[in-house]
């Protein structure tokens, strides 16, 4: 996927963000810390860095990441595509890790190059994968207007306070209050100086940073009620619950690839503006050429149907689809390809576009094997 | 399965369980409220009924459902065999399901007969799907001793309180606090007696049973730290989750079916013993005869892998794969039927023995088609 040029944030600020990717996963019961866990083949990790990647108006993004796993995530950016990510060290609690990340907008010593300073900085979990642009944009014009807000849901059990013996003391009205979510943003201000004032105790443990902004700088947080999708990945019942969400979408995402003329880009815009209403189109007319780093980021974008337009009989989709089917971490799910072959009259007779087809047909059964399923479609076109 | 004989509940005490099952699911976002919503073929009420059937020492299982889901619920008790269980028309709310659940042990007009009232009653939500004997065990003793008691876990989120415009007032420090779960479990007399004492208020907008013991009973309900898997399917990430954990187990469980003779019955039991170590052994030794309805319940059980031990080329085994093959909801996934030929000398040679094997190849082929993979063995028994 090309990258989409840079639009402006909600209210004309510039935006970056934090992802604290430090913890161990402890609750998940595994060797491997939850954010790095596969998911449909690909890191948790790398889905929420996408999120955030593909909201343009986002300049700077920041993994904090323990020691051991620096090298780990500079891998992942590397073999998913990811931009403007940056790599930072964690601290050894969720606090101190985001503090790190705030710092490289702040002081030298801490990167090689200083980033731009934001005037609103986002967190957000990188155990978070699902976050759509409209609630970032919320939590970050009301960040704006009140330097600091958060996402909050419905508790979804009752929350009740023990005494010391082991009973219960009370039990809190559940309609009163909240459960804090992600994503959270802050004036950059506001959160680093609240990071900079806050205690040793506050940093290893304290879970909050809207608990922070409070503390130390007096901001009263705006709350924005988060959609359903907002969960993080705590339990191994979460992992699932992500693959299959995960496949969910993928299965009603498609991504046109044409090869077609400037006189007949028209033909390439149609077509997924007549799949709109039925699917959720990733990505549109991109221009097939030999390029190879273009056809990779489609690839690892992973939108799992493809719609292919072409107007001759070149092999440009099928070399595409070679790319496809050689690309490994692809493959391990079902996608479907379609190939449109627009006939001109002037330029190729209706038998040859027949003939086209039976290439297809032939090559289909080949990628079958390999899961992907190839279509034809003739169409004429004057 | 056979029924198990019923065993002494924890501490003596007689037991019964009520499930309400009457919520409208809004939250999950279908027409299907989600307690009846299909996971592997099967409504998640269901699993829940299941979990409770299976703790031989609850006496009564009250399922307490909507008016027009009486039908529903009573299908689904006569397809998958549940025993136990009486079905109750619910309230408008929570609190009314629950208490017209316990007036089934009370009050005579609410049931054509009066069930024996139990000293401990359980309460457990009809979309908790998964919860082991020895939570709701320790739930019990812990209410028979305390009048009240229920299981808690960790909060996953942080809790905060809002302000009346919307911002941030306070937010809670996580580790005093925690979520309240199900199973809770309550002395009959005490949880009777708040419901019979509380406000319409209580019954229209409350959520919480320990809460009534506390306000009503002055009983501070013992709390008891449940495992992870005792959340309540909330969302639609929730039914994935379930699904997940579902098929899961069921690739880890076996069920062995035998025709032996008494003589040879320890082979059976030998077999499971030394299975156990590596999965989970759900129902052992169950006499392979013609009798359909015990077929019937150890298919719709739904122990995804068999082992059929048989002595002789008797066709009970081969009877029983027909009977799983022509069990529609069975064949959606996968099973594994492993035919263990015991070969006796003084009754069958060893090519007799090896015929059998062939016949099983042959059968195995056929069995494929729907998903069930057939293996044999044959054993030399002296």
């Amino acid at each position: 996927m090309e990258p989409r040029s840079r639009g402006a944030a909600p209210g004309g600020v510039s935006v970056s963000a934090v992802l604290p990717a430090g913890g161990s996963g402890e609750r998940l019961g595994g060797a491997t810390p939850k954010q790095f866990c596969a998911v449909q083949g690909r890191p948790l990790v790398s889905y929420a860095v996408r999120a955030m990647e593909r909201i343009s108006w986002i300049s700077d993004i920041i993994v904090v990441v323990s020691p051991e796993n620096i090298e780990t995530m500079k891998t992942i950016i590397e073999k998913y595509g990811h931009k403007r990510v940056t790599v930072v060290e964690g601290g050894i609690t969720r606090h101190r890790s985001i503090f790190n990340g705030l710092k490289v907008f702040a002081e030298n010593e801490f990167s090689s190059h200083l980033l731009q300073k934001p005037e609103v900085v986002i967190i957000h979990d990188a155990v978070r994968p699902f976050v759509e642009e409209d609630i970032v944009s919320k939590v970050v014009m009301a960040a704006k207007e009140h330097g600091a807000a958060g996402a909050i849901r419905p508790l979804v059990s009752t929350v009740i306070a023990s005494a010391a013996d082991g009973c219960l003391d009370h039990s809190l009205e559940r309609a009163r209050y909240r459960a804090s979510e992600m994503p959270q943003a802050f004036l950059f201000k506001i959160i680093y100086e609240a990071y900079q004032q806050c205690t040793d105790y506050d940093l290893d443990y304290g879970t909050e940073c809207l608990h922070l902004a409070l503390k130390y700088c007096k901001t009263n947080a705006k709350l924005v009620e988060g959609t359903a999708d907002l969960w993080k990945v705590t339990y191994k019942r979460d992992l699932y619950a992500a693959e299959s969400i995960i496949k969910d979408n993928l299965s009603q995402q498609v991504c046109v690839i044409t090869n077609v003329k400037e006189t007949l880009a028209q033909v390439g815009f149609l077509l997924p503006e007549s799949l709109k209403s039925q699917i959720k189109v990733e990505a549109i007319s991109i221009s097939l050429s030999k390029n190879d780093s273009c056809l990779q980021n489609i690839i690892s974008g992973q939108c799992y149907n493809f719609v292919c337009v072409n107007v001759s009989s070149e092999d440009a989709c099928f070399y595409f689809t070679l790319k496809l089917t050689s690309n490994v971490d692809f493959v391990f799910s079902s996608s479907v390809l379609l190939q449109v072959h627009l006939d001109i009259p002037e330029n190729n007779s209706f038998s040859i576009g027949m003939e086209d087809l039976t290439t297809i047909k032939k090559f289909a059964r080949e990628t079958k094997k390999k899961n992907i399923l190839v279509y034809g479609l003739l169409i004429q076109y004057k």
